[in-house]
């Protein structure tokens, strides 16, 4: 049966959360696991990311017994607390650019909670991660692993990931890190580029690379079930992601077939290709090859200069210049969201 | 109720065909322009695409009656003829790298037709496009329309799509055209990349760009009907397909949040932006602009060169010249049927 | 975008709660209207029902800003409280005849929760009842009630529904009631009969009515998207439902067409039947007339007799004698609940 | 993935098909088996059924490879012949009673295909019949096996299915009669009744009984997968259902906990129920035990007697005569039918 999970909340409401439905039953829940997972997403007050700082601890209620999985479907909820509402009171009719203030106003006929981005807020990241978090320890017990890291920042680029002999301990060690790059050299290059942009009141974007390794060849479909269908379709819930491609991706736009074809032999039993430009999927179904791809992530919308706008209220021209906590730059917390909606639609082609 | 679509089919089985379910009643159903479209994704025969030419004349067996859709479901299909499957049977164990063949014969345990790649076989885009264009017959009925074109193929570039005012006519004057670019001596150029890339055996990618207008604001969700998704997902069913990205897409990782932040100003009562960075949709909704998106098309994966491949009979190394019809460019062919996904999608995501 | 709603939780858990994907946006959230629903469904200590009572007051943590529907996820939790595990704990590898203490065990491989019935417990039709509740709100707008009672309980039977004359105010009057029956003396027969079960060690079933008033014609399809078929689908999602029946029902077995056809004619403008014998749904779709159908509700399988059974911890026979606080009949609770499927199924069939 | 069916066409189009995605790979389809299965639902123009006899042989154009299933989208169609539409010509707009003439004229706002019922046709199930015999044929590879009988026919009953001691061979020996009932007595009562509904101008209802033997412990769920649910979802999608029920089914109304809870025992080391009241599910779980429901058919609507009606063309009273070819009773065949949509549903279940 299919998992499926929904994330709800608003950034000022209670709280946010999700539930996940057709989970494998008698997953352990690891706290340490969970708590580093939740850890890696949450703002550092570094300066790097929003101010606003919490403690994120999501709460269990439903689908877990005895530290496992029940297979019935699981609810987290994480409380709101450090909210500060009056920040959006003031501004309240005035529709971000490039926010989704205004496509949510429509949407929603007005009635949508618009304090903090409502149900459109990054806070809503944080439950994803809790899922994502219970999804990877149900890959791990098959051998299936995610990762990811932030190849772009700005004009600076982390080398990427070997598409061929990708490690679970290249992903560990990740994973430790408090800004998720390859190489920490390109990683402090990409600090001061962030706050370069905060500086300029403005705000960067970036490229993040996850990739699964252990993934078995065959699952997907050419049709509906399509794995980078699937894999596409959740990565697009996460908030500011304008594209995905697999592999080369884009980069397949200017090759010739000969060089970028992936040869095939036998090793160990095995089928493998010599190179992965295609990301570790074929027609729809992974390859057995790692599944490699990259998401962009446009800058925060969020910034303190002024900008030309529209007032919901009167539908008169108008400016803003936005005030509140906003991350000048979400890559450094975006791997690890990346990684949580990849580890759900994994776990969901794979049921 | 939710538009759906599953195509059928073989290659080199009796037929291919389409069935759409809950599509709205009472669309006149076009023979003129299902024509056009149908003619559009065929092969020309003039070089540029496999010799494989045919008539591709879908016989509609359900869902229309009088002239219009009864907005149960529609099927049509279409005949296969002109296969020449002594073509495949010489080398139908030898996967061809970076084809489907491999994962198809895993995912299906061997039962696969592989015939002329079978159900992956790019034949299974010729009911995609009937289907397409009956959509687009039904999205016309609204004042929206879906036109693309070929903005990269290797090294050559046509002029993008002008994000903020493309028209009805743009769409019309290309969707007339053998070769679906802009600049018509970029295409001359792409053209002859294109031969190049058949005298060299091998094969070339490129990039498609789609658009639609007339879009109505306030469709999709932040959530599981996130429009961006909707059409990710679609488009990803495309054969060789690899990335998709809306707006800037991949050029949001390089930008400033100030260079492209889309400031909005109202225009006769209706909300637009000035720019059109983030193609159309924001939060998963449409904005009412423009939705733009590029799509990258892998180069052919087919190609007359030796290549190190695995027997699937025997599971041990081999070589591989793929024989038979193949297109060394697949992207003259491409628009309408990325088009055609789109229309479907969006007709979806409006049901 | 189609309605969906998500039930979780565990009888002894932490709470249990209800998402509800695509309400529409700004529906009043009436709270002395959602009170009075749980309240309904609630245990009244009378008697009747377990005895365990509890204040069962959703907390709604999404989906609702100043009062109204966003059409975000809405979640509401409920506490649990005052469990008494204990009671199961002894018995806990005995599975309970007739209860799913077994397949759940099977299903979820032992993972499952088991004290008090666990996901499976009559408790997860509170929130049920809370997402139901907003659901006739929502339908409220729109001109459309949804109302049931007790049409029979084990061998007494209440007046049915005229299913051609059916008014908003038989609705309000029985959801006033606390035993929700048109004939009160039925009712009191029915009380008899329940105290004689709780007397007699056993449990009894019975046959809850339900009606949607102001439905209007053309909805539903003959596909996947059948009325009947929607609130079928949902409606044995409620605990200890075996049977479904539209209109004259099982009924229509030893029936002549010519006797149940029902006769059609204007009325105002409007086409309506004589009679109703199909219930209001025809070729799955909406007549305009009351949707009538009825529901099977079995004896609750929690007896006070010992029965014959298995331990699922050393798979030996056994034999059970059920402690614990147990409806003897749910009917009196049933007809909410029942409502409640049916609403949030209508406004799926809407959406 | 999801096993799911689409049927489509209209009595008097050009064919009627079926698409089934996400069969399993590699079931052998016996060509034999699949006449045999549409031979019992063909009409036999014997005065019981419509005279309208059809050759209905299915053509397979996709998803059928060497013999086998491969598992991408199976599309089958029949194409129609025999088809008189003249005969409904002369009353296209007079809806008939307790026919989906008037729901399809409003659902699809006037465009469906009127003719012979169009898409609400009987004609509809012989595809259905084509896709539920492939999905017993991969059922059979799984021990599992579905049959069906006419429990009852007017006021005239067959002998019940013993539930717990269902055995294939009961099932082969009905399939291979005219008359599918277990005592043949009864059916010869059966066939009188439905001569004598046909004399006096009129129709006769049923019960459809239906079992699955050899189906695994454990599928299914309490939630959106629920076993009841999925099965009835589907049987509602058969024209002329107003009603399913499990096991004993309405009969838990007037019953007793202590009489009709399954006590459970060991049996050659696995649980069984001492007897099967709840027809093999519980908590929307199969239990192992064969899974029994009944079906209720309705009088064939469309009788030759004068009824009063509407005329959707002027919207005014009227009365109607039913000419045409029609059944006067549809249950001889609608064992095959209802076998074939449980089949599905079962192999959906498992997917």
């Amino acid at each position: 049966m299919k998992l499926e999970y929904t994330v709800f909340g608003e950034s000022h409401g209670p709280a946010v959360g999700v539930v996940v439905e057709n989970l494998p039953s008698g997953v352990p829940i690891d706290p340490d696991f969970i708590s580093r997972e939740m850890n890696r997403r949450r703002a550092k007050g570094d300066g790097l990311s929003t101010p606003r700082v919490e403690a994120d601890a999501p709460k269990i209620l439903s689908g877990v017994f005895e530290g496992k999985t029940t297979g019935t479907p699981l609810c987290a909820i994480i409380q709101n607390g450090n909210t500060r509402s009056a920040d959006y009171d003031r501004t309240k009719n005035l529709a971000r650019p490039s926010h989704a203030d205004f496509t949510g106003f429509v949407r929603y006929q007005g009635y949508n909670d618009y304090r903090g981005g409502g149900h459109f807020s990054g806070r809503l990241t944080a439950p994803l991660v809790f899922a994502g978090a219970v999804a990877k320890l149900a890959l791990r017990e098959r051998g299936i692993f995610v990762g990811a890291h932030i190849l772009q920042l700005g004009s600076q680029k982390d080398v990427p990931f070997s598409p061929t002999t990708l490690t679970q301990n290249a992903f560990e060690t990740l994973a430790e890190k408090d800004f998720t790059v390859l190489d920490d050299e390109a990683g402090e290059r990409m600090k001061a580029l962030v706050q370069e942009a905060r500086m300029n009141l403005t705000s960067v974007g970036g490229i993040i690379q996850c990739a699964v390794i252990g993934m078995p060849c065959g699952v997907g479909s050419p049709d509906k079930d399509n794995l980078e269908g699937i894999i596409a379709r959740n990565i697009f819930r996460v908030p500011a992601v304008k594209g995905i491609e697999f592999g080369l991706g884009f980069g397949f736009a200017s090759a010739y077939g000969h060089e970028v074809n992936d040869q095939m032999r036998m090793d160990n039993g095995r089928v493998v290709t010599e190179t992965n430009y295609n990301g570790g999927i074929l027609g729809g179904i992974s390859n057995g090859m790692p599944i490699v791809f990259q998401v962009v992530i446009k800058p925060t919308s969020s910034i303190s200069r002024e900008q030309k706008t529209v007032d919901l209220a009167t539908m008169q021209d108008s400016t803003l210049v936005v005030k509140g906590r906003h991350d000048p730059c979400i890559l450094s917390r975006a791997s690890v969201v990346v990684e949580s909606a990849t580890a759900l639609s994994v776990l969901e082609a794979l049921s």
